[in-house]
């Protein structure tokens, strides 16, 4: 491992990609933000400061500005209103789309969750098409969440595309 | 998510199985362990304490106790020497194997790390033979690293069969 590392970054602990994913996503606070760009069509700090896990405000900001740094999240200025800042993925964050599915499936077949387990088992069938679904979503900026059972923003959808 | 919370045990912050998944296990330090025992051939508190990332001892036993009570990972006491103890993967902890991929293949792509190009791009596309190599090396106590450019234990492999 000492041999990997030393061709690698002098920032990271190892040059083992597994451990490098870690260090760049961080912790789950990071990965839950993602989820909720991802897959629910959350786009604000509001949004996810409400998002169920009880994220402190200083952690949300701390970590936002951690996942823009490292190129995983863009954060522009609303041009309806200049206070309020829109979070979006990029192509690199887009690209933890099959690691989040991973999770999720995992999650649901091993833990007690919210997950209704027939939706699990046919996204666990249907993997290949429910990254692609993803992405076309976050590419085409559709904002309808894509597991609607996560639950998705507080307000309405129809407000958020014309906003 | 307050609906899906409601649902499911008290001890996790939202019923949604991403967030359990992340709950469970738990921060970077705990999947670096699972990757050290599913692709490296690692066993031993002294293999995982010499790992390359530079744990702490009390982090390192903290999260393998961790990982135990979450059913992921076991540990009995080598038969030939009671001081020592060997850890394995569970079936829970096998099936991480393509969350794991998927942060490799994700890590490799996206950052700078020790991981020869052309090997990431064999595993991107081969990702389902990949996790069933895994799986049957798991099944069959095979000790030989996966992905030996990461590195195996510090002694010999004959030796770990014949311990």
């Amino acid at each position: 491992m000492a041999g990997v590392a030393r061709k690698t970054s002098p920032r990271h602990r190892s040059g083992c990609p597994v451990n490098i994913s870690l260090e760049v996503f961080g912790d789950r606070w990071s990965l839950l933000i993602v989820r909720d760009l991802m897959v629910r069509g959350f786009t604000t700090f509001q949004d996810f400061l409400e998002s169920g896990e009880g994220i402190a405000t200083n952690i949300l900001a701390d970590r936002l500005r951690r996942l823009k740094r490292s190129g995983i999240v863009t954060g522009e200025r609303d041009e309806n209103d200049g206070r309020r800042v829109i979070y979006r993925l990029t192509k690199k964050g887009i690209d933890l789309a099959p690691v989040m599915l991973e999770m999720l499936i995992w999650g649901a077949e091993h833990e007690k969750t919210g997950a209704p387990p027939a939706v699990i088992a046919e996204l666990a069938k249907t993997r290949r098409a429910v990254v692609e679904e993803t992405r076309r979503r976050w590419k085409e900026r559709d904002p309808a969440p894509l597991l609607p059972w996560l639950g998705g923003p507080k307000r309405e959808l129809s407000k958020v595309v014309m906003e």
